[in-house]
């Protein structure tokens, strides 16, 4: 796998495709008999997911997989993802979905362990896509240190569906004492993020909408698992930790003052935004706050643990650019504010409706 | 809920049209705002899903929920539901998303205990129907005894979907000592099926094609955990378990063989299919052993095991016409043969393709 990491990527579409396990000359693409329940869906699972990710778990072929506790105290999340388009700068629906999930699973507090693959294929979609996706499901999850340990498959006809959704559900096991909650935010906590923001949700609509830049805006979809595990394991108290996905780092902070009993106040010009991605948003007319990141995170704890938690964070790539960004105080009459760049305060509220529709 | 289930389905459907806890003048149907990550995103989650799923784990509203681990082995299943048409007699896709996971969790040898659950919404989907699929689901998991613990709400374009689909995601604990699994299946074994077969694929295809019949075709979607939790935990020696689904009874058979030593065969005759079925079947030219059910299971067991086994499953209302069908025998040279009605001995192989898309 790391060979191929290194590959250009003319060089690594060549040799996946070599690699297919289905015959792409025989079945260009997926058909409804793929999906039946019979031969042809069996040979499909056995050859590409069976094959792909091999693991004495997945192997039992039951209709449910057993697997011993891994723990006293366990997590799940579940994620559909359904990206337009499949293909992105940075990663595909494949890629994202793994870490999309993995990512829930560890915001809890826990080191995720299992996954769940559900695939409902729009027939019609090319094999060699289908068999890219899975191949990034695979990468993915082995980054992350996931095992995939069950799965479905199912065929929809050509315009009930677009290309390609994933559910994942994850299972992890949970690694903190600590109950890492909005519950447990507590005034005078610093909230921390792990870099820039906006580079999934901006990747997503320019490839959507044909936006060119200077430099193409790559999507920051990423395993957050390293590092968090880096975090937890430390033993420091934690209060909060969310991924910044659907609704932005503006979502995460509002969903979190919904419960804690804290106002939460950013400061913008701390917030990091690359150069591209802050000329899409202006062209755009969006604020960086609201869009989603699938490989970024907000961490909020106690300020005597915030220089051991940067310095954890930092010594990971996903967390070189991790800097603090505000803090918690007493309950205000609003949720959350935010310190503009030129000074003054205001209130940054949820979005009503959909910003991005379809970016994960 | 039993003063519901005694209504006609006009008190029923007026009932619940007015228990809808989404205001259905403001929102009459499903809009891609409602799937955005903001607040209407975050009112349709809270007020239709949290409100009726209500239990102390979904209501942690974390990124994933935290749960103790209900065991030392745990079994987990995933499915995806795209069945069409969302509505048909003796269920909609609700029931069926709960019933389909729940009996793969059970068929591992497992009590079912939580559930996920993730939509993909079509935009335009009527909020009523959407209200109507989530209290089946409801229904279906109340009466299975399984609590949904998380869950995830995307929304799709019009033409990009197909009203809706969804995914269920299933955890257990298993409850037998014993290795429930193909490999375990023994020369000699009997199998036992719970009743008659084809009936949810001929209801599905009956209402699809507009086929008009005396009676009407009701599926026999069904939980099938009460009955196979008396099985279990009777404690007597159990082989194989497996719920007679996509591809029916003939790739339940297959797929055991495809593991297991042996070869099965089973009598044509003994196997019960109703009238109307039997009706439809012919019409369409299809054989009972490849229809798809949503509420037969096949048991294989030692036949000093038999009638014990047949004792307690006709004692479950989805068990009352279990039947011995077939058995176990040394290996041949095909893995399943069916004695037809009239005496001679055939191959039933698995179908090739698919002969039923959209079923489940």
């Amino acid at each position: 796998m790391e060979t191929i990491k290194s590959m250009s990527t003319e060089e690594k579409g060549s040799l996946l495709r070599a690699m297919c396990p289905v015959p792409i000359d025989k079945y260009p693409m997926v058909t409804l008999a793929h999906g039946g329940g019979g031969r042809m869906m069996n040979d499909l699972i056995e050859s590409m997911m069976v094959a792909t990710f091999a693991n004495d778990l997945l192997n039992q072929k039951h209709d449910a997989t057993i697997f011993p506790s891994p723990g006293e105290k366990l997590a799940m999340s579940t994620d559909t993802f359904t990206v337009n388009p499949l293909f992105f700068p940075g990663g595909n629906i494949g890629s994202l979905a793994v870490h999309g999930t993995v990512n829930d699973v560890a915001m809890a507090g826990a080191r995720p362990l299992y996954l769940t693959l559900g695939l409902v294929i729009e027939e019609g979609l090319a094999m060699e896509q289908l068999w890219q996706i899975v191949y990034s499901v695979k990468e993915a999850a082995s980054s992350s240190g996931v095992k995939i340990i069950t799965g479905d498959t199912k065929v929809v006809e050509k315009g009930k569906g677009d290309g390609i959704f994933i559910n994942t559900t994850g299972i992890g096991v949970i690694v903190t004492p600590h109950i890492i909650n909005p519950a447990s935010v507590r005034k005078g906590d610093v909230i921390i993020i792990n870099g820039d923001l906006g580079r999934h949700g901006m990747a997503i609509m320019a490839k959507r909408e044909n936006l060119e830049f200077e430099s193409q805006i790559e999507s920051d979809s990423a395993s957050l698992i390293a590092m968090t595990m880096g975090l937890l394991e430390d033993g420091m108290e934690i209060h909060m930790l969310r991924d910044l996905t659907r609704g932005g780092l503006a979502s995460a902070l509002n969903e979190t003052t919904g419960i804690a009993d804290v106002s939460l106040e950013i400061d913008e010009k701390k917030i990091p935004v690359q150069e591209n991605v802050r000329g899409a948003l202006e062209i755009l007319g969006m604020d960086a706050s609201y869009v989603a990141n699938e490989g970024k995170m907000m961490v909020i704890l106690p300020e005597k643990n915030a220089a051991r938690a940067l310095e954890i964070m930092r010594s990971y790539p996903e967390g070189k650019d991790s800097v603090i960004i505000g803090r918690a105080m007493e309950r205000g009459s609003h949720g959350v504010y935010m310190v503009s760049s030129i000074g003054s305060r205001r209130i940054l509220d949820m979005i009503a409706g959909e910003q991005l529709p379809r970016i994960c």
